[in-house]
């Protein structure tokens, strides 16, 4: 009987243990890189919003890590960090590894292509995700939408654009693809590092810089040295970018990984409606000090130029990657059909009511 | 000693019998009421969504039996049933309470209002989910948007409205608020079952009809006969619902409040982008089908006529309830901020872009 009982005994504070212990009260504890400074509103808040909702919704189960740049160094490593496992997940855009992989370029914006939600529906209804995570299949990551800024604005001139004429050896800072679009346009393209931006501008060593958005560029204040703020064209709905290793991943519990794909997703979305606010509110700030900014669109000549310029660019890259260009065909095709919704749905409706 | 081995046997019982059974393994098990049948997506889908997510971010902790308007047989009586705790939430649309209860009208969409991103940005950063909680406390529940139509269509026409005069004595089945502004243009309101809308339409009972959007028009048939489709301007992104009975939302641990909280969050956005898909698709699906429909806008003098009644019909609302009035207020001052930004970014992006 007593041999029973400490059987008993024993076996009880053993499932106690596992119980308590182990299986549910087990906390995973990842890290997460980012390419973002401590306070780059939006973009930094929803690496932080997703932390802090998979921490809160798995009751402390699941702690999320955010490191900034300023902490690891490494902006432009994010990719390869988490490829490597110093990291178990990051928050960064994936054009930026355009350079080590070109398949990685059309997750982020295309110019002249789909609109935020345009872009979410193709991302999650029409086979978007997919792509990209076949894409970063190889890099050993999964792969997800991490947050909208809507449409980028076209930048900062000091003067304003009339013709083609007017953009050939103009000094601009514009990065990446769209400035590749832009120096077959004849633009002079420099890159220079944002904190001295401002300067560049103000002492004519630039004439003009693209930026992001009303939300981001105030802090940069240009909009006191550059009078004209030209409408968007090269990224009009760039969408951040969180990755996580799949190994790392793979042993997290099922429920935690479901609460972390859902933490993601409402957090991209969040980030989406979160600038749309501060863009909207950052604008009025703006024009309520700077009554003289003029918000101009770039004439159809520039306009017919670039949209050649980036067919000629990207069917060039297409014909050095098959699967980059099926995600291309694939964000194409669904254009034809979304953007005739867009039209008649919103376009038509805002048409009225501006 | 034998006597504290067989204390701590029975603690160690008592701890494993609390932890697995009680604290951690309880199984909260939440009914949901609808307005929707089963097979009304998105809407249904949205309350499905919601409920599954709830589920699998807790490992099975929390179950939300969804009741379509099949089972419960009172598709109107959803806040009734959750505020008597009959059902403990509901998956709705607000602007149904209007008749008892004017000020939960704001909270779906309003004519010639905010768009849905615009409309996101209000309840979630510029104060409208607030608003929207003043205005339910005292039914109860706590409420929370619960997924985008977008903007929603005008309706089916069997002949083109070119004037004012067109639309006096015309039937249309129209309900609401906005049945209201066009009762005021002349027109003859009706209101017809939804199983009877088509043969009322075929048979020249009715003239024109507003339902939704491609996405749920195209299993109606009507574009089989009525050819004009006019854009929106009276529900530019009507919101769905969800609300929660208080009493037994405040039963709930803490980690299944927040895991109830963002699946509903998620669902709401999910359900737009779902359905911006959707009517994407169905709008290509009808047109392949009919060619011949067309996309028609109201023309400038009775938007204005319309614009006209929907003033005084809210300025004689508003002045019947402060509470109303703050809430229209409110939009109408966002309104002024986002509708600056919308029109500089994705507006001006898709002019260009056609």
């Amino acid at each position: 009987m007593k041999k029973i009982i400490a059987r008993l005994c024993i076996a009880s504070i053993a499932i106690t243990l596992t119980t308590s212990l182990y299986a549910k009260d087990k906390v995973y504890k990842l890290k997460m890189a980012t390419t973002w400074g401590p306070t780059l509103s939006p973009l930094i808040d929803a690496a932080n919003n997703m932390a802090d909702m998979a921490k809160t919704m798995s009751n402390g189960r699941l702690i999320i890590d955010v490191h900034t740049s300023n902490k690891h160094k490494a902006p432009l490593g994010i990719l390869d960090m988490v490829k490597g496992g110093q990291y178990d997940m990051g928050h960064s855009a994936s054009y930026y590894w355009k350079g080590k992989d070109i398949n990685t370029l059309p997750f982020t914006s295309m110019p002249f292509g789909l609109t935020s939600p345009e872009q979410y529906a193709w991302f999650y209804y029409g086979g978007g995700l997919e792509l990209m995570n076949k894409v970063y299949d190889k890099h050993n990551v999964l792969s997800f939408p991490g947050g909208s800024t809507g449409v980028q604005m076209g930048g900062w001139f000091r003067k304003e654009i009339n013709s083609l004429e007017d953009l050939k050896g103009l000094k601009m800072r514009i990065p990446g693809f769209a400035g590749e679009i832009m120096a077959k346009l004849g633009v002079q393209v420099t890159n220079i590092a944002p904190g001295e931006l401002y300067t560049a501008l103000d002492r004519n060593s630039i004439d003009a810089l693209e930026w992001v958005g009303p939300s981001m560029d105030i802090k940069m204040g240009f909009h006191k040295i550059a009078p004209y703020y030209y409408t968007g064209w090269h990224e009009p709905a760039s969408e951040m970018h969180f990755i996580i290793n799949k190994r790392k991943f793979k042993k997290l519990p099922k429920d935690l990984q479901d609460i972390m794909i859902k933490a993601i997703r409402l957090s991209a979305y969040d980030m989406y409606i979160q600038n749309y606010d501060m863009n909207a509110t950052a604008w009025q700030d703006m024009k309520k000090e700077y009554p003289n900014i003029k918000v101009k669109t770039l004439p159809k000549e520039v306009m017919d130029a670039m949209k050649k310029a980036n067919k000629e660019l990207r069917d060039e890259m297409s014909a050095k990657s098959p699967l980059l260009k099926e995600v291309l065909d694939s964000q194409d095709n669904y254009m034809l059909k979304v953007r005739e919704w867009t039209k008649m749905s919103d376009y038509l409706y805002l048409k009225d009511n501006l």
